[in-house]
């Protein structure tokens, strides 16, 4: 409904029953309302929680914080993945510790892409700029944003660790493949983040979801486990032996 | 003025200048596309980019990569300092390789409920629901927010190890000092995540900027970065004697 208002700048739609009779008129003034609570609510889960449906200060302190509770818990479950992802890369972070140190850095970058990326294909759904049937056109963009998006952080990236090298000797005689290994995660994870970032809101669509609950910190949660294994499988293969 | 209309149930406001002749009007419809825009505006700053300006699929290729790199480079940089942080703790992380299995779980649960709690700041603030004046209401409700929030992540977090432990022995002789660590962190970073992440926008709007780019990503960078401290600080205090 507020779609057709924004779309035809009407000022008022007539509301009637299957006979015709006039039951009652929505004004404008009724969407502005209904647009705004909408837009709160979008936000509020793009922000990783329930709808709080009550102002901030308002709100009772414990339907606040089960509001909260539920998809902080469930993201914690998820995020325990990681654990069990590292588990697996054990023996070769105790071999090259140097590839620990670069954890954050790598999964946090994928899930600040796919943050972006979900949260534009949220909103352009939720105005209709954005239907199911461009799914294609979406990926298109976003691997092509992934590409760009990671390929200027890995090169500042390998700055970085050049730079490092030559001031402090940080990294040891195995700094060129160190350097490889982040900076190929690096654009390997970004493009991951974009591509699930952006489909994640099409996914939870189709399957009757709300696309809003592809949220920042879901998308960067799936990120993180799935950005893990793709950092230990460039390292692996590059750093095969020199440092692992 | 779309606040003036949202609470007065206005359907149309007329702008006169200096010497009241009416210059114009503004209808209730303008008002919608105007709420609409900068709810737009608002979710796609707190999903870590600048506002992009246009829908999705129609603005071009090269300025929609121009207005994500800009944030995501900065939150790189900024993430770099948790390889800073960890090369710290290197010796540490080389004595007791599990600590750094669980760096991700930790330190993005930080982020997680720092996200939560920058985004319904920062819609509040929008809606005027919340005011600067308004701050040591905020901290207060955010302190007793994150420390429930962080009691019960702890509490699932201390059950995953010690279910771990019991089935697999996991984590070796020291499971128990290594499930107070991490229970003790998880409780410490959800706090931090929830303090920082709701003043972080009263901040902002205090010195001039956005209160809206106080984005679930870049909360998400900040608290990673503060919660390797706590984290590694926690594990220094409990574990030194035992695994350290």
């Amino acid at each position: 409904l507020s779609r057709l208002f924004a779309e035809h700048d009407f000022l008022a739609i007539p509301v009637i029953d299957a006979e015709r009779h006039v039951k009652g008129i929505v004004t404008v003034d009724d969407i502005v309302d209904v647009v705004q609570e909408e837009a709160t609510e979008d936000i509020q889960k793009i922000g990783g929680m329930e709808a709080l449906d009550a102002p901030y200060l308002e709100i009772g302190f414990a339907s606040m914080v089960r509001k909260r509770a539920g998809w902080l818990a469930i993201l914690f479950v998820g995020e325990m993945l990681t654990a069990t992802a590292m588990g697996f890369y054990e023996r070769e972070i105790a071999r090259a510790v140097v590839l620990a140190l670069f954890v954050p850095l790598i999964i946090s970058s994928g899930g600040n892409s796919g943050s972006q990326a979900s949260t534009l294909v949220v909103r352009a759904l939720a105005l209709g700029e954005v239907k199911l049937r461009d799914w294609w056109r979406v990926v298109r963009r976003e691997i092509g944003a992934g590409l760009w998006l990671g390929a200027i952080l890995a090169s500042i990236g390998l700055a970085r660790i050049l730079v490092w090298q030559l001031l402090f000797h940080t990294y040891g005689d195995h700094y060129v493949p160190i350097a490889l290994t982040v900076a190929a995660s690096l654009i390997g994870v970004v493009m991951w983040g974009t591509i699930a970032g952006s489909m994640l809101p099409l996914v939870l669509r189709r399957i009757g979801f709300d696309p809003a609950s592809a949220s920042a910190p879901f998308v960067a949660t799936l990120v993180d486990v799935s950005g893990l294994v793709i950092y230990f499988s460039v390292a692996s293969l590059i750093l095969r032996g020199t440092l692992l």
